[in-house]
């Protein structure tokens, strides 16, 4: 953890009292004593320090000062077919820490319909692991999750409320132009990543994605198991988006 | 499975009996059936087809025909220092997918020590993995592996022979050029990655890798963890080099 999440309700004033993991982590991972200053957050809210306040048995009290904003709120979406719910639960704090905005999950041909009942797709069983990964990379921002059960209501119904302006990619193995010369320079610009299931969009569902404005990218020859190429594209983005809006230092 | 991988030692002339995964693979996830022909490898060589010509109960026999190349070598190696045994474990796999030539291993100030002893470093432990990266990518060629104990004797001793010409890069959160802007145009140019422990490098650390050549980039400000950053970094590095090459639609 480079960051300390608190959630507003948490707080009485300045000061919060925890006692789960973030109190443990703070007394045995970065040794916290009185008087020490820790890096702090507010859920979707700004970062800052706080003063250790209190340590009892395996509980700590802060006196918090949320005065740093946020990193800059990621730029880019994911559009992702529902992979297997042990790949999805190891995503979630992937995703959160290398940063995204939106994260639609849909189903597709190759989707088991079974995936939709697990446990990573409620609240409780992806808001922990998305914290986690927030927690890694020092950001407040918890991603927007959104699951759609039927692909096609989703790409022709719902999909332009969510993701009404930017850039839309479809990434698949073998031919296709670079995500890196895909992805555009502009400052603003979003860019919304479509990534299939782990056999593959169907010809019908390419199609529709294509009539829908999704351009054909890819990162090479190589198949990708869903996770793997999800951090791939996510990294490429992000790179470009950095590297065109001059934020070479950043 | 995207390529079934065979070790010569299995084969008999051009057949060879499966009775492991890779049957349970054939039958179960391929559904082949006598007379199908199914994508197969050369561990280390050629790719191919194989004709299914007996299945009994959890074993098959194929006919293989290695006659196509295998994908080009990757020209990115990882130097890392070692994570948790438990990262490690699932690491494996996810850069054999990815593409990297040499994985080099290395303790630091912030790695503990009994991950050395860990399962996960031992031939038995990360060739099953490995291979499963490639079968997923569809590559035959295993990671050469190497594990240093010693820092300070692999950097000064050691790293001149196992990458002696290339780009060499240490990647850390914050300032830095961009790995996009730092990886080479050139064709044939080998990028070396340096990933530190998930505590970071110590400065003595930094300063024996930058007295060696390596330049630091960054991804941005937000930290990752080790796994996720490994993947990051082989994505960009990939990228750039598919793109600086000229292969655009490859």
């Amino acid at each position: 953890m480079n960051l300390i999440l608190i959630e507003s309700p948490e707080l009485r004033g300045d000061r919060v009292h925890l006692s789960d993991a973030r109190a443990e982590h703070i007394t045995a991972v970065l040794k916290a004593r009185l008087g020490d200053e820790i890096r702090v957050g507010l859920l979707n809210g700004n970062r800052g320090r706080a003063a250790v306040i209190a340590i009892e048995k395996g509980a700590v009290e802060l006196d918090c000062r949320f005065d740093e904003p946020a990193p800059p709120p990621p730029r880019v979406d994911l559009l992702l077919a529902l992979p297997r719910p042990k790949v999805m639960r190891r995503l979630w704090a992937q995703l959160a820490a290398m940063g995204v905005g939106r994260i639609i999950l849909t189903n597709a041909w190759k989707v088991e319909k079974m995936y939709f009942d697990s446990h990573v797709l409620r609240p409780e069983g992806y808001r922990p692991p998305l914290i986690e990964g927030l927690q890694q990379a020092g950001d407040t921002r918890l991603p927007d999750v959104h699951v759609f059960k039927q692909f096609k209501i989703l790409i022709e119904d719902e999909l332009d409320g969510l993701f009404p302006d930017g850039l839309r990619l479809l990434a698949r193995p073998g031919e296709g132009s670079s995500v890196l010369d895909a992805v555009p320079a502009a400052r603003s610009g979003r860019v919304l990543l479509a990534v299939g299931p782990e056999g593959g969009w169907i010809p019908y569902e390419e199609e529709l994605l294509t009539a829908h404005g999704f351009l054909p990218v890819s990162m090479g020859t190589r198949p990708l198991r869903t996770d793997t190429a999800c951090l791939a594209l996510l990294a490429l983005a992000h790179a470009k988006q950095r590297r065109e809006a001059g934020y070479h230092s950043l």
